[in-house]
């Protein structure tokens, strides 16, 4: 039996999009030879669908499209995802579709929960899977987690899988692992289809698989982008050629990944265009090389906004960055803007001393005109926060907290670091001056974020301990030393939910975002609170 | 047998605050005789209790404090809800406590996936139900939705409910009815205890009800208070009693809910003054009655900040109605500002038209001046933006749509008309002009909010349909006429989900509210395409 991989860049609500390439993919498997191709879960829906599925409209769209798609079908089999409406009923089914008709269904068991699409709250759970007979053998097909609990009670030949796998730095080597072992179980060929695409938030990174019943992964399609590919299971069988797999650089997968995500995102928002504010730091700068390469360096431009309290340097690195990769520029001096905001509040301010506010202020002018550029010239707003910024809520709401598209708001500032110098690994692209600076908001003279925060690698250290391995206090602390840094950021971290709430979606690529990724009560009063030893209650 | 209803306002996260607000019930209950207390459902977490359960820390804290609250249990049973660890499953459960010690515990089986708090990314699902035996009777002990599917397989002689049902205007009066259903058909009287609070978007407005075995309520707590009332289980039996139900002002519980949902934010996340934009319409005004009324005249605060595009009675309007209030109120034109940041964008905007762009900035600049006295004076931002012109993006993001608390996110405009005339039931306060006049955002010359959206009452009649009831367009378009209106209006709601992502929590009145309540995806192309005639795709 020939079958193809359909690694497909779905488009989440655009049903005739999706129709479009799974009819195309169906006939290039044709073609192929393939008896049979398989695409991503819910490929007709696109991932994930989310409230669009509680719309009947939209529920009888997927009907029609299924009957389209089976009517493509002609000498060739196809197996495609779809929610499945049945009385009052939402499923998340598998459709086996042949000469113009459903021949054959699979309902998912096992719902995901995931930080983005809570499945549980629009599908039902189906009930156990049954094998469907092809050419002689027996199919066991799955969608997502289903096939980590297969039961062998019916002999498959074969395992289908249509998953949706969201990409993160953390698990992308360890989940063949685990899909391998699991097969090795089942001792049956395995074959995995995954999304190649972002849809706002999450980032499928592809790299469909195919696995022999010793656990041998045979076929791997590429990561990250749109890719088809017909063998015979026969090969999948002989369990003996195991495909290379290349050395994986985790800071090049993280770089990839965003750069599809910026792409994705641009693209199935129908927008082009992309503006950032550019301070100098090595975030922004990190930023533009991105979205540059993603969206091509014409279609990005930059505000540079300098204020009494920005280095001289900061404003002659970010040019000679934005000359460098040829991004459009344009200075603003937010002085004028900012007396102007003083005087107005004078009246109310006196005798109040400087503080924090005079900080803010700056940050949320520089925002406003960010987004009247956006607004005139209809381009997006990226936004430039890091992820150890956001978890302790090191940045000004509205102000450099603003943009359509957090890009490395998933990433730590030590990452942040690495992509730089990834980024560089063949010339200096990003001045080498903003790699070497120490950190610092500059809204206020000779301001350092080390005023604020420890120093990055601590901070990091301690925010993946917390928030990637939910690992209790106390254990941080025996792990990193220094009890009273911990309970301090613990308490920031907690206290800044609520500027969280207001980011704007993350591309997420660790394995638990902060803001969707793990959302603390806002009204919480949490028990944690730091004494010098002992108990953290 | 003598049981008492503990109906309190507990606070998420607050382990410490609850077991001492629980403790100190029991002791009441146990001075008026009660051999047995019941508490809401997760009443030692505090509801909803979101990531923090996913830290070991907590779910220790968690059972120390059952332990000390079982220690209070000397002559009386408690009911409490709380997480249970086993191994590295975590139920949601109802704990009975005496003596000091568990004697029984129930787990939640059927768990809740609504649109704040998905249990299913948290719990395990929990078996059948089983009875524990309580002087002479059986009682099942059920969590939340488990009410609505008792088997009577173990013929208990009474229900006990633990629950934590939001409020929601149009569901609090069925609410009841369904629960009286149920008990009908059980035949056994039933207990069902509730929270009185609100955390952040989730408003608990109590109203627990005991009902006897022929579905007759006979006892009821009342709404948005914490209460505890004590009875012998006989009363119920009896089945006669009927409480009587006090007719139901909708737009008055929407006002009381509003009111407990404002004070429990600030009360619970330590702030205790508002300050808000007052623009001299009916939102801002109904927000700042509301905040007046939770937190005291002399803690709330506006500003009022007029343009070259303000009318005279805007202002005169504002300050007449914070004088009738006694709040206290600014006045800071934003002429200068706006004429700054113009000059700051001219050399970018050469050739380019007036847009929306301009009215942006004075929206965002407004928003600068609010947030710099919010963080001056540690009061914080209410946000005055409601239900419909959020729903269809009628709004400047970082403008008028900032604030930490959105009030009256989930009312429609038609429904704030009502709170008006509520409000102003016994006497004058909103001055009619403010009432009377034609809604505009007054950031261009003569604006009306008319020219962009049709009339409120068939705008909101739309929405209700889209939002709430999720009818299909054609659907409405037969409801309401007028299909060009309705298919330009769902191309609004589906292309400005971006805005609402970023909006600040909105307490929620309804049974959906948009943003949170309602998620699509933001990288979605929608198949709704308006066509003169016909299918909507």
């Amino acid at each position: 039996m020939r079958i193809s991989m359909a690694q497909l860049n779905c488009h989440a609500g655009n049903i005739n999009y999706n129709k479009s390439i799974i009819c195309s993919a169906i006939r290039r498997a044709k073609d192929q030879g393939a008896d049979l191709v398989a695409f991503p879960e819910l490929s007709v829906t696109g991932y994930p669908p989310l409230g669009l599925l509680h719309s009947d409209d939209f529920i009888e769209q997927c009907s029609r499209a299924l009957i389209e798609i089976a009517a493509e079908c002609s000498g060739i089999t196809a197996i495609v995802g779809a929610p499945e409406a049945v009385w009052k009923k939402l499923y998340n089914t598998a459709y086996v579709l042949s000469e113009g008709k459903i021949v054959f269904t699979a309902r998912k068991a096992m719902l995901q929960a995931n930080d983005i699409f809570n499945e549980y709250k629009y599908f039902e759970q189906g009930g156990n899977y049954s094998v469907f007979h092809f050419k002689g053998k027996k199919i066991a097909l799955t969608a997502g987690d289903d096939l980590l609990d297969v039961s062998m009670f019916q002999k498959p030949d074969m395992i289908i899988n249509l998953a949706a796998i969201p990409f993160s730095c953390t698990q992308a080597a360890s989940r063949t692992d685990i899909f391998s072992v699991r097969v090795r179980a089942y001792g049956v060929p395995t074959v995995v289809v995954n999304y190649a695409g972002a849809s706002a938030e999450l980032i499928f990174d592809g790299s469909s698989v195919a696995i022999a019943p010793d656990g041998t992964v045979c076929k791997k399609l590429p990561p990250f982008e749109e890719a088809m590919l017909t063998f015979d299971t026969d090969e999948l069988a002989a369990g003996t050629a195991a495909c290379a797999d290349s050395n994986v650089n985790h800071t090049g997968l993280m770089h990839d990944a965003l750069i599809l995500g910026i792409k994705d995102y641009f693209r199935k928002t129908g927008f082009s265009e992309a503006i950032l504010g550019l301070s100098g730091g090595i975030d922004s700068a990190v930023v533009l090389c991105l979205a540059a390469e993603a969206l091509g360096a014409a279609s990005v431009r930059s505000l540079l906004m300098p204020s009494r309290y920005s280095s001289a340097h900061s404003i002659d690195d970010s040019t000679k960055l934005s000359e460098r990769l040829g991004t459009r520029y344009n200075i603003i001096n937010i002085e004028k803007s900012f007396c102007t905001i003083e005087e107005g509040l004078a009246p109310l301010f006196t005798g109040k001393a400087e503080d924090a506010t005079e900080e803010n202020i700056q940050a949320r002018i520089r925002a406003v005109f960010l987004m009247a550029v956006s607004n005139k010239s209809g381009c997006m707003l990226l936004n430039t926060s890091n992820k150890s910024e956001a978890a302790v809520g090191y940045g000004t709401l509205y102000g450099d907290m603003a943009g359509s598209l957090s890009v490395i708001g998933d990433v730590y500032k030590t990452d942040v670091y690495k992509l730089a110098a990834y980024i560089n690994r063949d010339r200096e692209i990003i001045p080498a001056n903003i790699i070497g600076k120490p950190p610092s908001a500059e809204l206020r003279p000779n301001q350092l974020d080390s005023d604020s925060l420890p120093a990055y690698n601590l901070l990091d250290s301690i925010l993946c301990r917390y928030i990637e391995q939910q690992m209790p206090v106390e254990e941080i602390v025996r792990h990193t030393g220094n009890r009273e840094t911990v309970y301090r950021l613990v308490k920031m971290i907690c206290s800044t939910e609520y500027k969280r709430y207001q980011s704007p979606p993350v591309l997420m690529v660790s394995a638990k975002a902060s803001g969707a990724g793990r959302r603390i009560p806002l009204a919480a009063k949490l028990p944690v609170a730091y004494q010098k030893t002992g108990r953290p209650f």
